[in-house]
Formats: C-alpha cells, sequence, structure tokens
C-alpha cells in the first residue's frame, strides 16, 4: 500500500510499504478515508535527522473498518469511525478517570510501535477503546469537523478545560495555528466572556473572529503581554490556551494570566523546563495540560458537530490526494495552509 | 523597641528601633505576644549578603491591638489578633476571590515596605482586611495551634487544596519541615486515604505519623520515586504537596504524581525555571500553587483548632524569648528545632 514516509528534515515521501494487517486480536484494520497533516507533524519535518527506514507519519484519521480481531467486540466491517492520534483501551483506570492518553495499554500513532494514518490503511490497536462509530456516511459534508475530533478539535477544548475556561471568564489564547483556532471554538462553546487571540496571520486571525473571538494582539513577546493587560483592566485573563509549546510562548502565557489564573497547555513544549516558573509562583498561577484525551471528549463534542453549532472542519484550507501529501508539509510549513486533510 | 534585624548570612541580632507607630489611617499597631521563625527566613539567613541597615525578619505573629488608624472600622484596642504573613485589604477583586496575598493594595510583612513581626511591636497596614480576631484569651492553650494560622497550617492547606486533595485521595508530602507536617494534617483532613511523607528526620517523621501520615519515604531521588511507586501500584500519587522549593525537590515532586494528578507546590522556588516540564506535560500533571491566601483559610481552619480536631501547634518545638531570637534561627538551620516560638 501507499504511505507517507519521512526520512529526514524535509524529506517527506509517499511511499509503497507492506499491507498494514491485524496483528492482535484486539486490532481493527481500518481502510483512511480522510487523513491530516498535523502542526505535529512540523517538528520532525522541520529537525529530524536522515533515517533510511524513515517513520511512518499520520495520527488523525476517519476511515471504514475493514476487518477487526477475534477479540474486537464493538465494531464490525464497514462501520465508518474517526480515529484519535492516541490508542486507548476503554478499560484501564486512566480511561475511566478520562485520561485515555495515559491508557496502561495505550500508545500513540506514527511512532516506531504503530504506524501511521497518513496512508491507505492503519492498524488500529486496542480497536473497541480507541474507535468511534460515526453516524454519518463517509462522504458527509459534516466530514472535515468529525475529522478535528481525532485531534484538533479535542486538543483546543483539553487546552480550554485545563485553563478552567468556563462561563463570563476572559480568555486568551496564544497561537493561531488549528490548535489555537479549535481553542477559541472551544472557548466560546464553555462560555467565555472575552477571548483574546495572539497571532499574526491575517486569514487566521480572520477565522480566529468568525469562531468568537473578541479581540486580536497581533504584538508579541512585551508589548503582547502589555495589549492584553491594557484589555483586561491591567490584570491579564483568567485562562489563558497555550497552543504554541515554545519557550517564548510559554513565558508570553504566564504573564497574560491573571493571579490565581490557569493557563492550559496542549503545544507539546520543546524544552526540558518551564520558564517563569516564579512569576507562576508569586502570582499562584495553575500550569496544566498535556496530550488530550481526544477520545474522552468525542461523546461531548459530538452533538455540537452534528447539530452544526461548532465547526472546527473549517480550519483545513487545502485538500490534498494522498502523492501530494509532501506539498501539504511545505505548505504547512510555510504557513501557506492552517490546516491540511488529505483526501483518499 | 527591640526587634530581629538580619544584617547579613548568618548574622541576626536584637536592635533597638524606632517603635512601631501608626502611618495610614488603616493601620493598627499591634504589640505582639508570639511570633514564629519560618522556613522562609531560613533562605536569607543563608545567603544575604551584608546590609549596614539590615532587614527587619518575621512575617507570623499573634498580638494585641493597642491603637487602630481614623479609617479601621472592625478594630479595637485590646483584641487579641493573628496577623497573616501577607496584608490584604480585604475588599478587592482577588481578596473577594480569596487569594489574598495578590491583593491590589497588599504586599508582605519583614520588607522594605513594613518591617517585621520578630519584635515588640509591628505597624499593620490595611488592618481591617489583615487582622483576624481570635475568640481566646492572650495565653490560652490554644495560642499554638493559632499560631500556625498565620501561616504555616494555611500554606500545609493551600498545598492540599492546590494538590486537590479530596476524600480517597492518594497524597505524597515532599518535606518534612513545619509547613510538610501541616500539609500532613491538610490532607488528611481534606479526607486523604493514603499520606506518604517524604522526609528523613526522626522527630519529624514521628510528629507525620501522628498528623496522618500512613508510610514514609525515607529515600531520595530517583530511589524516592521508585518507592513512592512501590506504594502506589506503580502510579504514583493523586495528588503532590510540594513544601521545600529546590529544584531536585520540584523534579521528585512530578515524578511521582500520577497521570492526570496534581502538584501543589508552597515551598518558594528557588529557580526561575520548573524542571520536569516534559514528564509534567505527557502525564497531564497539574502544577499549581504560591504563596498561600492564608487570611482567606482561617475562618474554614479556625473552628478545627479551637475545637482540637487538628493540633498544627506541635510543630513548635523549641521556644525563646525576643532576645534569644538569634538562637532560634540557629536551631532552625542546623535542624535541631522544626520550628521556632519566639513568646514575648
Amino acid at each position: 500500500m501507499r504511505a507517507t514516509v519521512l526520512f529526514g528534515a524535509g524529506d517527506v515521501r509517499i511511499e509503497n510499504v507492506p499491507d498494514a494487517r491485524l496483528i492482535e486480536p484486539t486490532d481493527a484494520l481500518v481502510s483512511v478515508t480522510r487523513a491530516c497533516i498535523c502542526g505535529s507533524d512540523l517538528w520532525p519535518y522541520k529537525t529530524m535527522e536522515h533515517s533510511n527506514t524513515g517513520r511512518r507519519m499520520g495520527h488523525e484519521a476517519i476511515g471504514v473498518v475493514e476487518a477487526v480481531g477475534a477479540d474486537v467486540r464493538t465494531l464490525k466491517v464497514g462501520d465508518l469511525v474517526v480515529m484519535p492520534f492516541a490508542y486507548s483501551d476503554g478499560a484501564c483506570v486512566f480511561c475511566h478517570e478520562g485520561l485515555h492518553t495515559s491508557c496502561i495499554h495505550g500508545g500513540f500513532f506514527g511512532t516506531d510501535v504503530v504506524a501511521g494514518a497518513q496512508a491507505e490503511a492503519v492498524r488500529v490497536p486496542q480497536a473497541d477503546g480507541t474507535l468511534f462509530v460515526l453516524p454519518v456516511g463517509k462522504d458527509d459534508a459534516l466530514t472535515p469537523s468529525l475529522l478535528t475530533l481525532s485531534d484538533v478539535m479535542g486538543t483546543g477544548h483539553h487546552a480550554a478545560v485545563a485553563a478552567r475556561v468556563g462561563p463570563g471568564k476572559t480568555v486568551a489564547v496564544v497561537g493561531d495555528g488549528a490548535v489555537g483556532l479549535c481553542g477559541v471554538i472551544a472557548a466560546r462553546r464553555l462560555g467565555a466572556e472575552q477571548i483574546i487571540i495572539l497571532g499574526r496571520h491575517a486569514d487566521r486571525i480572520a477565522l480566529a473572529r468568525e469562531f468568537g473571538a473578541t479581540d486580536v494582539v497581533s504584538e508579541r513577546g512585551a508589548e503582547a503581554v502589555e495589549r492584553v493587560r491594557e484589555l483586561t483592566d491591567g490584570f491579564g485573563v483568567h485562562s489563558v490556551l497555550e497552543c504554541v509549546g515554545l519557550e517564548q510562548s510559554m513565558r508570553t502565557a504566564v504573564s497574560i494570566a491573571r493571579p490565581g489564573g490557569a493557563v492550559g497547555r496542549v503545544g507539546v513544549p520543546q524544552d526540558e523546563t518551564l520558564p517563569a516558573s516564579l512569576p507562576a509562583f508569586f502570582n499562584n498561577i495553575t500550569v496544566s495540560g498535556g496530550p488530550a484525551p481526544v477520545r474522552a471528549y468525542i461523546e461531548e463534542l459530538l452533538p455540537d458537530v452534528l447539530e452544526g453549532r461548532i465547526e472546527p472542519g473549517r480550519v483545513f484550507d487545502r485538500v490534498v490526494r494522498l502523492d501530494e501529501t509532501p506539498d501539504g508539509y511545505r505548505a504547512m510549513n510555510d504557513r501557506k495552509a492552517i490546516k491540511v486533510m488529505v483526501k483518499l
């Protein structure tokens, strides 16, 4: 079959690879109908050292169940499913607590253990716990928004939950990528009164405004902090959604949080230490977040997608065929696309 | 009057200083009957550069109101009061949110702005918002426990709240100083099922057990992490109370938190960055805490002290007169005393 393989920085190719197949009795084999390129795919795309074997990319997908292992009980061949970026058994103590990304038998797609989803098909471990059957046809108009439930919409929601967004709260979203934009949707959905987006790309800012952002701060660093304070009576915001993961963005996030506020971080940190620990301490600012248990959030977010109350699928501004996926990487890396959908 | 002045590392003296007096109309003048030496006093005691003028030490006290400014409405001469380590107006938006340590008109005792409480008397700004009138006589047997409401008991409670301790939770307390011991009391009071104290001083550990610690881990670093995991089915604890503030203790705190767990930190951080940011992220561990709004907690904790359900005053294992305060610093610094009370 055809699949996306990253061999090193800037070197992503569509290759012929062995067909995906069932290995464990708890596996499902899914024929991919839609996949995505993720902002987090750009980190290895920018920095990975050359590898002869390469890394099989992709962790977001919608697809059709083609086969199931002997122990799979809730899925049947032909089901249209959405695949969260992490697999999980749905049965362990952490899954029961809603933290599927810490599942004892879980893991992540697009790793050495489980191949990626930017491919014609994908093996899905722990299929009963991982996959969610969608109540629509495979070319439904809602497909783009449903596809975001595999990662970016659930991740933006996780940032908002970790940042304790609620009715009447003031919120800032650091980062105008797809996750940040979904964070705006999540903040509005949870009742935020003021939503400040920090970003500087005109197309993304325009979309953020349509999603519910009330204010835009395009400055950076100390000037951004100053602007957010001006917009919030000098105090900063109750909730900050950190959707980048860089040292500077985290420092900004802590600096614009109001005393007693919270930073929900979902941008994968690029540093071993967290900056601004002292101001966070002296202002009693909570830092929370991590890999989003998007599987846990699908049930909560799905009705809003099905009934059109949220439209996170609008973050996709480019659609490519599988063979064009390398172009999609380039477009996202050059900031010419917010998020790329791969249509198979 | 006589007061404690720190002139540099190891150089603490009792000096004659100008009498404390009312300055602002919102001030009260309090004659100190009990003060304390705090673990946080030991940082400047160990590291302060020589100063000719010195720093007036102390931020925990019980005393008698001697005079009040023209705008003070709720206090009268003769009231016995407990003085939190921070002053606050009780009226601003942050005080209303229960975060008195971020009061817009607030500040801290023992600073350049407001002199310390290891003295015969202390000027208390924002007296109405700051001081809490005690319903006992000035030599009541409960005085030591009431005195801890000025800092260490409220701080241990804050660590527990920030770490989301609740019924049935597993808890670890990093640090066996007075705050850590009060953290044990707080964790038990809030219903924790298992309370692991990390510490190695026999006297403190014995007290921790009396306060409710169920397990003791005396190892350090990786061995301590291993031991805590052994005690918790391999997962770590729901809630960690970080009561030290060093890089190593914070690293341990994150490492022993269970995925989805929380670290409540109240030890004043000695570093600008927070270690172990990556494991905290990947395990969705929340880091919270800061200077405890002890003023907010007095009303909640006081009934338990008055009715003898908690006895945080047992952390005082040495009592000195004001003139002996330098001996008290030495004893605490040499770990010969857990916490020193100054009796005037």
